[in-house]
């Protein structure tokens, strides 16, 4: 059984796809993410002209990555939670790109879970990230972390409040058993990209908050050195 | 000028339209909130014969609310601030609900953004909730925060850092400057309901976040103050 | 009691948004409705390059407007009774407006009921006439009625047949109970802008005819007054 | 060349589909107007155990029906002339039936303009009837207007002010240069049902009115003489 | 009764409206068809400054064609059968134009069904076909087929299995029985356009394949001497 | 380099998914399709009480699965090809099924394609067929092809015309460059279920269509083996 401050096993497949070498094959645990990210030579309409890049992020669960199914989005109406999530994960990704260097060119990074197990929105942040530094590798060759468009690395992982325990990567198990879900975004170098906390039937107080972010920012060491360091 | 750890002006109108008795206009600065509360003998499908209520949101703002004009969302697309901005007031105002206590009842609490000037969703928290518990006061007659269907108040507020400051109560103008934006939820007590810290061209560290945190307790222990005593 | 040719008491608050001068809020009895008039430097596609500019209208009902609470119009389906009566009010308004003299520009006059009581469409054309006339000001600050992009002004008001009787301004309870309504709109000199008189499941003939427009006549000259006169 | 107060030469072809008997084409001059009624032993939700039917109705121009080729309402949103258009049709019609004589049935008028050269509204609602007479004959085999399910018959024709003139009928070509533009919607009887005037860029005065009425009830009568009595 | 081997009687009204020359009512046995072609001066997106035209196809049912009622589609989905119709239609009559010569003009061809009983998609294209012929001639009046835009003719038809039974042109209550459906696209010279085999709850083999094949054959080319030879 | 009668390499991986026993991850060459058949024990509407169950399939192409990357369908208009393809794979998988023997319950085959280099229809009629059979041996374990629910297998395979030469199994190089382009399901015993052949700016003749399904016939054959036999 995993400790309470332990990841969920965590494999890596860079170039999933043959014909799409930004293409990365995300597991932590049973959670499984595979991440696309695609380079267009166009930005938005309210950045064109203005010497600047984009990234965005599209979040998507496929229908057999949960049991029951889940209905695919296509009435025209996308779930509010998969909203905030590709909007988390876009901001989350943007906030180590320097958008001039990137130029005029749109990144989307593609999160499609194929199978669902708690965690789908770190595991597409932490997978994303691997699939945007391969596309950048192929827009500029030359470039390294710190040196190019990539500013820094980034990853995210939950942590949660279960009674009085704080427990580190929830699971699905975990998630429907936490009182409290808490995600967090940080940067390879230790900075805060994003808090994300909530008690939906329970509320928290200072050293508990103290306590979870603790544990998140170890869980995220671990995750940055496997992006990083580890091919 | 207002100080960094000084709230704007808040004016709070309680039964604002004489025909619905919890309507409430909230003003805070040049923001404005027009919030009601609706009662339905009905929940929702997933809720039937459970015994629970259930409390929910829904954000809007005018077009005239802005300059210039914000459309208004018709196309069939809510878009997804507005997605997230009602399910933050409706998860936070649901943090400090007994739904069993409510009975098999739906409050539907509208917060229409009469004149936007930064921080329309906290304004919605903080006025939601007034408008919320005169919808208790309805059909629970006897209770009193605590003692019946609301189990504690819940107010929000922003803060911000912008270079090395930090500043309570962000409007329009300090939103703009702003390197780091987070919004606080807190309960009538003193404990957290959410935490959305955001930094998307910037990050932040373990220290600004303790000051930031601090500023915003302070700033939401006068609006609960506000919310409860003042009448 | 009201008698059968007296208006409900009308109270117009001009300017009610400080960052929008172009903003009324326009009470009749318990109907209360936010007018605000929008220009934007641009105009429809069908006019570009003409030298005309463009006036529209949009109306909408407040979820906490109504007693239960109605349901925003999100669905990507507006419903029949929204078009129809925006329609009209954008053709009410644009009647007494030189296209021309306003060049190319476009003002979007929004129509939000706060609240409800019968009328709210003539509650809409007499206040929205009263913002376009500010916004007009702020674009053309020389200009009156008559002299400039205002050729006449334009109010609307309701007469109805309930049994035998003829009645002006019908809120809701007597709307309810009216065999014939009819919504007229007239300038300021005294000219038919629309009428539109249904009988759903009642006919009229041609002395009600005459008997109910006389009292709109009565009617408008007296919102006439206080739009134009009453600062 | 047709006078002011002449019609334009209306066919009517009853059961033009073989396997639907309530199936009219009427033809208004070169406006083509194909009406069927469809019965079905359902009513809407809100009317569901009330012990009474309805009437609804429906309108489209099929894309050849003008040049340039009008698209097809497809796209989820019903243009808002087509919503008033079914709209009038549809209250025109439920005037003159005795809903609770037509049992918990709900027929449906589509009226599908083949070729559109103006008055495609009225022509709607005068062939719309001639269809719902045959669907009433069909349910009802022993009834005729004024016993039974129809209560009286009802037409409808378009009269406008083309500078200082009162024209009867006005195809396209009279409308684009008509000022003002009025339908009226009468019974067999000569009661009035509906008025719908309206002057864009124009007014009118009383005296214009009554010309304008006047000519109307002429209209109708003829139209009524088709529908009733020519078989 | 009409033997195996015998098309159902069709009748073809050539410029079936005054204002629309390419317009062509196209019955076969109680199927009635609606076919305007409609002439462009613009092409799709993806075709612009490529020097060709393009055709297209859109195919509806009109609410009275079948009983019960048929709803239209104005949800903003249409549904998938009406989907591959309509690319079937466009698909078949492309094949027989030389879009090169066609230059930069796209020719959309409407197919309304007023009446059906079985086989609309193939008179769709039986009937469209001529009224594509009728609106090429408006463009190229000097070409006939094989010289000018028109390469050839194209025609439809269906065949099935019922039983053991091979028959031509199911109407709805032959193919109601049938086991197997297939509808086959030919050109006047004799070539296949397309085929399309189903047989959702059967199955057939290579010899029942071929008697099909026959059959429609012999269909086509009677079809096609009445779109090119009988004026 | 395949030769003309050679189908690509096909890996079949089973039981893909961890959670999701009937998840099969198919691969034909560099075309890869994840298909997932998920029971549900409810009909839809039409079957309810009827004692019969259903299958249905629902195909898509994930964003990162072409270059240049394709768009979702999230806009509520679900493009025209993608509802023929997912309409095809229902049919032809239930050819298959005795749909009496399946009970009450409901079978979605979801068909998602994560690499797409051409006939991805067909390998996802011939993959989703192994989910499929996995699906119904969850639920009727002692069932087996002919025995139980399924009463045959099924597969499918494209065949072309280049020029003069007939090619199986088309990827994306091939079928640009194909002028006829035909999609052939057949059972594992070699019977028809659906012939669909295109020749959109081509058409072919007699001896051409019996070559190209000779081919077919072999293909399936060998598909067939690798289903059924090899696992």
């Amino acid at each position: 059984m995993r400790s309470a401050d332990q990841l969920r096993e965590v494999v890596i497949q860079r170039g999933y796809l043959e014909n799409h070498p930004a293409s990365v094959l995300y597991r932590s645990g049973r959670t499984v993410v595979l991440c696309t990210a695609s380079v267009e030579a166009s930005v938005p309409p309210w950045l064109v002209g203005k010497g600047k890049g984009w990234v965005t992020a599209e979040y998507n669960m496929l229908p057999g990555s949960t049991s029951p199914r889940k209905r695919r989005d296509r009435g025209g109406k996308i779930d509010g939670r998969t909203t905030e999530i590709q909007r988390l994960i876009g901001r989350s990704l943007r906030s180590i790109v320097d958008l001039k260097q990137l130029g005029e060119q749109m990144i989307t990074v593609d999160c499609d879970v194929l199978q669902a197990d708690g965690g789908t929105r770190t595991a597409s942040i932490t997978g994303g990230f691997i699939a945007l530094a391969e596309a950048v590798k192929q827009i500029a060759p030359d470039s390294s972390i710190g040196s190019g468009p990539l500013i820094d690395s980034v990853a995210a992982i939950s942590v949660g409040l279960i009674g009085d325990e704080v427990r580190l990567d929830l699971d699905y198990e975990l998630d429907a058993a936490a009182d409290v879900d808490m995600n967090v975004v940080m940067t390879g170098k230790g900075r805060f990209v994003e808090i994300q906390g909530t008690g939906e039937e329970a509320t928290f107080d200072d050293e508990q908050l103290t306590q979870m972010l603790g544990l998140a920012r170890k869980g995220i060491a671990e995750l940055t050195d496997l992006q990083v360091n580890q091919r």
